[in-house]
């Protein structure tokens, strides 16, 4: 790290920056986390303004000439002893006018240039203008990484004068303190915000996934609400007026129970970063589980507040009650004309499997979007409102949308691609596992299969041989209901051996209704994100002599 | 065809034959068309039940052991001259009871045993049972082929006696005599019936395909019908009455106008074709078309009809006024929840494209289920009921679903899939040709993209190098309505022919909104009838040096 120290020379340094683009840096700067922060949109504030008003302005694109400025000062600046500043001289750092510096541990770094690159949106790092990373950093532990050490060091000014170097009384917050207690058969993928899945030998032994290991997806601090005091915010249609429904209010809704399976958009990633790197977190098969949801359906709700559906195009705006430093909610949307109809089945649902919600799953209330990507499913719901556009939210514009293979972070063009809303059609091997080794004559086969938009699954292929022949499998699980096909098949096939083989090569792909299919491979459906990732699921197993 | 002659030996010919089963016969005697015969099915019929009685309950299975009774006594047979038979013998033999004989020119056929594995079903054979089949041929032109001969071959008992050999006045009856003078552009796959397809340069020359070149798929000869007599039946819900409505009738309905693609399951069968036979016409990428039609909604007319949505599963079955000589007609269904959804747009449609609908296209009233595969568009619609269960039609039960690769006539059980509605997303490349030259230095790649029920096309990824590295095609045409994207979108991508090569792999694949993306080959969607085909599409060009 010392080695890429950089002195400050602010105007040669910024004439340098100003050569070029930044867009690489600014891509190892990103996270390969799921818990990617929003870009600011100031729509998203509820109050005070003048805090963002500033650096909306700031900075060109500016990362690569960083690296050219580096190689040209390097030496110059291995020649010059470090600059002391104190605590005091960097928090008079915190605006555009006068330069932006943070700290980290005794470093001292002037960021200026870089804020509008901040992957996470400039808003998220004006947050710790003037003081340090550490709390941040403990909200988005991601932050934690060798590369992004390596960017921040780029724009190193010099040290902390040592009577300053105490750590920051903020660096003891941690924003994840609250979060509940989790089952410790739940494989963690993130811990901050808390992401994990129930291990594949565990995903289909129910059909009904039971609350303690349905798996979590979590983009934010869990909140800790008071269902004595809780209310959702219903906005009403223009000229109307707005509702504030107590749980009480909403148990008045007549109760609509349905399974139905959710799934994230970034379920099965782990097989597309095997063959290129994604930003994302690396969910195996298990990000995907079914319960039976209870709760008062959307369209109610939306016609009490005095909504109807429009010819014109609308959206249904929900905004969670988890939130980052900023303020800003979790959020996301969906078309208006899938809430209003009673057949789509939209729910404000309250139970989970017959109990309240757990914490992590959106306690009091949370949205169930049958056949609709998780992430829009929100959690903790304190708002609901009609928009003539889409949720300016980071998660429904800047993520959870798919690109061609080609896309790449420097082309992406966020609004180029629609939002995910119905998933395709998904399968995935759960039994044996990958690499196992199989001692009988006979192989048992389990797995799941489901699509989105209410498609039934009406056959799953399995091949032994890598996809050479193939067998179908018996589905399990409930019948399914034409057009509400809400909720996965399980699936099963038992098969011998084939005689003399050393190692079979176990594949499968599920059809659903609409004859959609699984792609054979994942490399043509890669995406920079690593979302809708659904080729062949495919496992190696040994047979034992 | 002499040596394949078989004697009349019955005892011993019977025992012989019953030793195993004859599957694999009647695979061969099956068409390769898509005019495949339907099931005949007792409910289908409304006057007399009387001819279908007896044959209902003949015949097991039994054409392999013709062969192995064939192999025991052809030497026999190869001794002894031809039995002659008189065409009054020939018309005493047309029952079960009496034995079931045909004639095909001088030549006499005991098929007792054959009726019940006769592809297109029992019925339409019994039609012949004493008589000549030239008449039958006539109409189901694809018996005339060399392996459908020498099946027949097998069940020889002689010959007509010479002064009987005159043919059958009912040889020069041609049920297709009435047909309309087609488009010369049109590539046809089949003359009677008549299926048809554009060429691919002429077909995504417009978005909207010109009347005379919209491909034809007929599975029967083209009625002739008087608009001025036409009523359409719509049969009411019990203790209801029927509506028997004109042409003017359905023009007082309010008149709804929508662009809808039409696809035949059947479209790119070829490509299936070159992995693995299978059974149906062989379509090129040009078996889909593009139309404004008009017409009213089937909601409306059904709720004029008195007819609800109802909870319990429910069907609309179509009958076309298009039928075989047994009276059977065309037939199909769909769910009463989609026909019942005004969102739906199911359309009894009488104009195309701001004209009267053609006769190849069903003059005067067509069905138009928008997003569904095309064989559920009924033709000359003579028909409207609701049902507990779906269409009875052959065309229903017995043809067009998909199923796993490994599935053959043998072991195919139609009862297990689902009839096919929506249709997967598709795509093809109709610019340049297979096979092509490319001679400039930039390369214009034009083709179509649809998905079935409603899905828009997000994207076309085009390959020039075999799927290594991909380009988005520019989307042309309509603008897609959510949900209601009934149309497809034509695309093109202009792009530089990459230097040093002499030839180009390209691909084509398509995502539709629910991000369901086509499979990579056809091998694993191969299936016995060649439907569905709808794997990337890839033609390989050479590069002028």
């Amino acid at each position: 790290m010392l080695l890429l120290r950089k002195v400050v020379l602010p105007g040669i340094q910024q004439a340098c920056r100003l050569k070029s683009t930044p867009s690489r840096l600014c891509i190892q700067a990103c996270s390969t986390n799921d818990s990617f922060q929003p870009q600011h949109h100031i729509l998203a504030f509820s109050g005070d303004h003048s805090s963002t008003k500033g650096w909306r302005v700031m900075g060109t694109l500016l990362g690569l000439g960083a690296v050219l400025a580096y190689h040209d000062y390097q030496c110059k600046a291995a020649q010059e002893p470090p600059r002391i500043y104190t605590r005091e001289e960097v928090r008079s750092h915190s605006s555009p006018e006068t330069g932006i510096w943070v700290t980290l541990g005794s470093e001292v770094f002037d960021v200026t240039e870089f804020v509008d690159l901040h992957p996470g949106g400039p808003s998220k790092l004006m947050l710790a203008a003037g003081g340090p990373l550490e709390p941040f950093w403990a909200l988005y532990a991601v932050h934690d990484q060798p590369h992004v050490r390596e960017i921040l060091a780029q724009y190193k000014i010099g040290e902390l004068s040592p009577e300053d170097k105490a750590p920051s009384t903020l660096k003891t917050s941690d924003p994840y303190a609250n979060d509940p207690i989790r089952h410790p058969a739940l494989k963690v993928n993130s811990q901050r915000p808390f992401n994990a899945e129930p291990p594949p030998e565990l995903l289909t032994e129910n059909y009904i996934t039971p609350n303690p290991i349905f798996f979590t997806r979590n983009h934010l601090p869990v909140p800790n609400l008071d269902p004595d005091t809780y209310r959702l915010h219903v906005v009403g249609p223009p000229g109307g007026q707005s509702l504030y429904l107590s749980l009480d209010d909403l148990y008045q809704f007549p109760k609509h129970e349905i399974t139905v399976t959710l799934q994230c958009a970034g379920n099965r990633r782990s097989e597309m970063t095997r063959f290129k790197e994604v930003r994302g977190l690396e969910w195996n098969t298990g990000a995907i589980s079914t319960a039976r949801w209870a709760g008062a359906r959307l369209c109610d709700v939306l016609a009490q507040a005095g909504h109807q559906l429009s010819e014109a195009e609308a959206h249904v705006c929900f905004e969670g009650l988890d939130s980052d430093p900023t303020g800003t909610a979790y959020g996301a949307s969906i078309p208006l004309a899938r809430a209003m109809d009673p057949e789509a089945e939209v729910l404000l649902a309250y139970e989970m499997n017959g109990q309240p919600l757990p914490r992590d799953h959106g306690f009091p209330v949370r949205v169930v979007v049958p056949g609709v990507v998780g992430a829009r499913h929100v959690k903790w719901l304190g708002k609901v409102s009609v928009e003539p556009e889409e949720s300016h939210s980071h998660w429904q514009r800047r993520d959870y949308k798919g690109f061609s293979p080609s896309v790449d972070w420097d082309t992406v063009d966020f609004d180029s691609a629609p939002s995910i809303q119905e998933l395709p059609v998904q399968s995935a091997i759960t039994q044996p596992k990958d690499g196992e080794t199989i001692e009988s004559r006979e192989v048992t086969i389990k797995g799941y299969a489901w699509s989105g938009g209410g498609r039934a699954v009406v056959r799953v292929d399995v091949s032994l041989d890598g996809g050479l022949t193939w067998q179908a499998a018996e589905l399990d699980g409930e019948e399914q209901r034409p057009r509400k096909a809400w909720a996965w098949r399980l699936w099963q096939l038992q098969a011998p051996v084939p005689a003399g083989k050393k190692e079979l090569n176990i594949i499968c792909k599920a059809v659903d209704d609409s004859y959609n299919v699984q792609p054979d491979t994942v490399a043509p459906i890669w995406n920079l994100r690593g979302v809708l990732s659904n080729a062949w699921h495919r496992i190696h197993v040994h047979v034992a002599p």
